[in-house]
């Protein structure tokens, strides 16, 4: 929850008349995001996102998000259009930051979640990496494979402040990952932080997905393998099968896993888990006095991660290989 | 920024049931408020406001705000309307929380104050009181002259670990205005918290005053001398004698203050300044870790409460006596 950059009521006024948006009727502060400044703007055409992008975001990747964003929407994917002012331009800089103005999406993120989220979320997944198949655009994961020894040598000398013996396990599956994490996979765009928080329902039904800031290209599978840590675990530790089932079910579907990303399921599932964990490590040593965002809990994903290493296969997802 | 309880869809779905606001098609926690959790519910009526009370808000006092909202809105105060469900109820409970849904006002609160908004509060302000006049709810005001020395004594003794000797001065203020306190000044409903972030403008004009849960029966001109701190001094503790002028000249033109009101206004502004240096004295010493609001800089306050101390009669404020 947060909001990083106040916007004045004069500079978000001159800011909006270069849209054809009408006259700003209102503009608030949400509290949900923690990467950037987000306001929920109502102007005589109605309810708006207007995002300001903070230190987290690089500027030079921002055109990815936006014309990503624009090429999904324009699919049909349910996610935020970027508005354009008029002069054609999407991004542009409010208060010294980079800034754009995004369509609102109606629906709520699921607080507590039911199968059926699982399910719809499936579809939602599938549908979104094939409507990423005719995008152009390519950007580097920089929190994937390649990435995690960097994050894991940011980390490793103080892990042990959160756990003993934190830093060795961490290590030893980092070796294990880099040595055999798979090759030739199908790889397109991917959301990369499908979390809860970025997926809205109604009338159980998947109204939208948001956030694409982490978005890029990497295995499509891996995005399946983040899901199913962020959605099919209770908050007692668990694995709900069920709900994996239904998330792979409904994704295979729409968009067919070849045997061979079915067998590595677990494998990217390990790897998801130890990027989660290891970003959610360094925020957590690196809190700042006065931050407005309580760290997430790095041993939720230890926790998973474990899980992952401890299976036998894909059948462990409730998965029929 | 806040956002303490979270509510789930399927409890907010069920509760939106209860009243004729058509269907949920989002609610988003807003930045802004740090007593209560506040959303902006958006439903196929538009959008609303639904504020959760959280543990600060006493709620056998509840009544009194939401009935004096209601009483204000009729009045023409453009303030929060409650809007009562299908059974006439306007106040309820959501998540264990007391909970209640008001109208959405348009306009934005203003980041840099410019003597206008001065001018419109000062109006504004004298129309709360006026149409306060026939409202026949009564609540204390715990924050009052009366209810000082309860907040000294919880502070007092750590009050040196912000500035030194500060616990002294504070009580020597104390002791001075408990003695000094005016009496007898024409009372009513004040609003006793009237912020900047409180009053919303619209094309120069005031369009919205909020944030209702700290008002009470008290002397009206004390509610002018805390618009007077918190709207009058620059963001360098330099007076400003034009916004002074302007508030208390448009104030005075709507509901004219007596020769004894106006000769008071030091002293309720020395008050003033005491009771917020008092509060955020309090909430700077028990700040709580990973608390998601930065509390406020109590020094602000004793600069203010040394100007008033400091100034020959009400003529510093620009008024002519």
């Amino acid at each position: 929850m947060a909001v990083y950059t106040e916007v004045g009521d004069d500079e978000l006024r001159a800011f909006v008349a270069l849209y054809d948006l009408g006259e700003v009727l209102a503009c608030k502060g949400i509290a949900e995001g923690v990467e950037n400044s987000n306001y929920l703007l109502t102007t005589e055409r109605g309810n708006f996102i207007l995002t300001l992008y903070e230190k987290r975001v690089a500027p030079e990747d921002l055109p990815f998000f936006i014309a990503l964003m624009d090429h999904l929407a324009h699919q049909g994917v349910p996610c935020p259009t970027p508005v354009r002012a008029r002069d054609g331009e999407a991004l542009r800089q409010l208060c010294g930051r980079p800034a754009a103005i995004v369509t609102f999406l109606t629906g709520m993120w699921p607080r507590r979640i039911e199968p059926f989220h699982c399910a719809g979320l499936g579809s939602a997944l599938a549908a979104l990496h094939r409507a990423g198949g005719s995008f152009a655009g390519r950007r580097t994961n920089s929190l994937g494979v390649t990435g995690w020894r960097r994050l894991y040598e940011a980390s490793a000398a103080r892990a042990g402040e959160l756990q003993q013996g934190l830093a060795a396990e961490l290590g030893d599956e980092l070796a294990f990952l880099e040595a055999s994490w798979p090759q030739g996979l199908p790889s397109g765009v991917i959301h990369a932080d499908l979390f809860p928080d970025n997926v809205f329902f109604r009338d159980r039904e998947v109204s939208g997905l948001i956030d694409f800031y982490f978005a890029c290209s990497d295995f499509l599978a891996y995005d399946l393998a983040i899901c199913l840590n962020a959605w099919c675990f209770e908050p007692d530790g668990s694995f709900n099968v069920t709900k994996a089932r239904l998330l792979v079910r409904q994704y295979h579907a729409a968009r067919p896993l070849n045997a061979t990303e079915l067998a590595a399921l677990p494998l990217l599932a390990r790897g998801s888990a130890l990027r989660f964990l290891m970003t959610r490590l360094y925020d957590w040593l690196n809190q700042t006095a006065g931050a407005l965002v309580r760290p997430k809990d790095p041993l939720e994903y230890l926790k998973k991660l474990r899980f992952h290493r401890g299976i036998s296969g894909p059948a462990a997802y409730g998965i029929d290989v």
